[in-house]
């Protein structure tokens, strides 16, 4: 393997400072659960560079309830023993937030260690932890900061990134009385992919429809030397393909309209859902068959001359087309429709990612951005539709900090040498 | 050029009989108004081979009505002038009828030519003309051919294509009285697709933008020796992209269930549209920045180190979120989603057919089936998607025939030959 356990290493050895908690775990419950399978390690993991497939790892702890990571010991993070640090990516849809908190010597350890090791049941040294946080607009992100960044003082830096750090740095820095330092957009999201990926072993897995239970899942652990080049598609509002080829080398070679932003917008049309995951979880009891054309329902079965599937969809909503007096099947539902939304883009996405990946010779393609959590229809979806086209040749990665990379760059960026 | 007119020359230089008009243009009312401007052939047309730019011809007669071609003066075409002949292409959403008849000497000639070749007012040897028709559903496509299809006996053959070919083979057998011949789609739609570009001078065309009026439009011919290779994207339900190599070496190299079907089918769910026309005129009057999440709406403007411009769409209907308690603005209307679907879908087709011709080397991208319907919208996405993907490298073409492709190869298929 050669990954080394840099997280969770004690502080202590550095000789830094050990108190000054500034938030202590208060907001614990206000965290939203997490997948229990991937906050768990149990679960197989493969080794991206050599193949070498490890058995899950027994752990005595049961998992934990939110994503969070433990700072690796560097010099860099000292002053987050003393002072918070508070990263905001403002994105067209979302707001994402990153910010550290201490905890100290002997408190219970309530969270499950994202990067798997959890040999200790009480946490002997104090640890900087990194905490996760999304909101759907700037008003109750605000008032969460403001409630929660209780050390702050007009010398502090919110380290801001997305497009909306140009629109709402004025409003943040009256509401906040602190100052806003911005991050390129682009540069934190690499920064923060490198860090995690560097950083955490069980960031990156992959998905395996066809395997049963845990087995679906597969940790993807890499060598820091062997991290680039890879593909990062970015799934937000609209979608970017980024070519990796160093922290600091990369380019934006693509992009599209169709992200989570078509997922939600269509999805606010067309179904009474009210927010993204609640049209997930309908999109889970739908059934695409009704909403979509298929390749039999065109050709009475499959079409053999191309090797088309009679299950492939062939148009997708082909099946709601109700000009020209066509007779009219049973009406769809709302979670059809949402079913059938989810796979288009997926599918959609899917494509362009191996479509790209292919042009530049990438055999890994890392999935950003808020749209796919965890959910196995996308998962899959983006899976086989990489693996289809692709035969195999390049591979479907997903993070378990996904929509975190841009916040967690900006708040690497002490001092805005990424601006 | 080099480009024979074939088309229009006389059919009694072959010595075949003048008579058995078996239908004589009894259908002209029915037949819907093409666009004008590209029925008439008084446009600038630009060599491809040799980028030679022509000036527009100078034409007696006003522009007509209908899309028909007069078929060339070759032997395997004389038996229509004793039989009528009818070829069939049913798809997932349309039903595509391609059928001669045969112009009388002296008769009137009401349609216009496509091929621009108008010299003389009325005709003086009987031809046989080509007629283009569709329909939505199999029940109006079958009662129409029984009106017109007057001197069909049992031994008559129906050509058909499309993957509606092998479901409704069986009935339409029975309604018609007559046996079905299936030609395979991709050849179908292949050699339709070779026959109109080697015969028509005007079939296929390029959509400028920013000139004005008829400059918008350019014809393409090309060189009988110079067509292959090409990209071909069929916009049906779905959309199929094919590279061709040769009439007879094609492979289908990617698809997409994005196409005719999804506009369709949406656009039914959103809009109170009536025909897939309707809903294009509705996208005529829309405002996509009410739907759409631009650039400028994230970025308060154009984002300058990635050289996206604010009015690039950010995120397609990123506008229609209204979780989180999002504060409301103007609901879009109806046009303005039809407008921003038009975008999304046409956006993507054109950012697949540019990826797919820069993997391949292709120059020239033509599409093919029934979803562009000379949209200036929709070329003028397509058109720009291409050009700024590919840096000008591969240029999109329009086909006057665009949805008959398939129609035609199986019109032409009269043995059976390329089943």
């Amino acid at each position: 393997m050669g990954h080394t356990r840099k997280l969770r290493s004690s502080p202590s050895k550095l000789g830094v400072r050990r108190h000054s908690a500034a938030i202590f775990f208060e907001n614990a419950k206000k965290r939203k659960v997490m997948d229990e399978l991937l906050l768990n390690s149990s679960l197989r993991r493969v080794d991206s560079a050599s193949g070498i497939v490890h058995p899950p790892r027994q752990h005595a702890n049961p998992p934990g309830e939110t994503p969070f990571i433990v700072l690796p010991v560097e010099s860099r993070f000292s002053p987050m023993f003393e002072r918070s640090r508070f990263a905001l990516d403002i994105g067209g849809t979302l707001l994402k937030l990153v910010y550290s908190s201490v905890c100290q010597p002997g408190s219970k350890p309530q969270h499950v260690l994202n990067n798997g090791n959890k040999q200790k049941k009480l946490s002997e040294d104090p640890e900087v932890h990194v905490n996760f946080l999304k909101f759907g607009s700037i008003e109750t992100c605000i008032e969460f900061i403001k409630k929660n960044w209780k050390d702050r003082v007009e010398t502090d830096v919110l380290h801001c990134t997305g497009g909306g750090s140009y629109k709402h740095a004025e409003l943040l820095q009256k509401a906040l009385g602190v100052k806003v330092r911005r991050t390129d957009e682009m540069n934190s999201l690499i920064y923060g992919c490198d860090f995690l990926l560097r950083n955490n072993e069980d960031e990156s897995f992959t998905y395996h429809h066809e395997a049963k239970g845990l087995e679906k899942f597969q940790y993807r652990p890499i060598n820091a030397d062997s991290i680039y080049p890879f593909l990062l598609v970015n799934i937000g509002t609209g979608i970017s393909i980024l070519k990796v080829d160093s922290p600091t080398e990369f380019q934006r070679v693509g992009g599209s309209s169709m992200g989570g932003g078509t997922f939600i917008g269509l999805g606010n049309l067309l179904t009474s859902a009210t927010d993204f995951d609640a049209l997930l979880k309908m999109a889970d009891r739908g059934d695409h068959r009704k909403v979509d054309t298929l390749v039999s329902d065109i050709y009475g079965g499959s079409y053999g001359n191309l090797n088309l599937p009679g299950d492939l969809i062939a148009g997708s909503f082909g099946k709601c087309n109700k000009y020209d007096n066509r007779p009219s099947s049973t009406p769809p539902s709302p979670e059809d429709i949402a079913k059938s939304l989810l796979l288009m883009l997926s599918n959609n996405i899917g494509q362009m990612a191996m479509l790209y990946g292919h042009r530049y010779g990438m055999k890994r393609v890392y999935f950003g951005g808020f749209f796919i959590r965890k959910h196995p229809i996308t998962m899959r979806t983006l899976s086989y539709a990489i693996n289809f086209w692709s035969k195999g040749e390049t591979e479907a990665l997903f993070m378990k900090h996904e929509g975190y990379l841009g916040a967690m760059g900006a708040f690497l960026d002490e001092n805005g040498d990424h601006a």
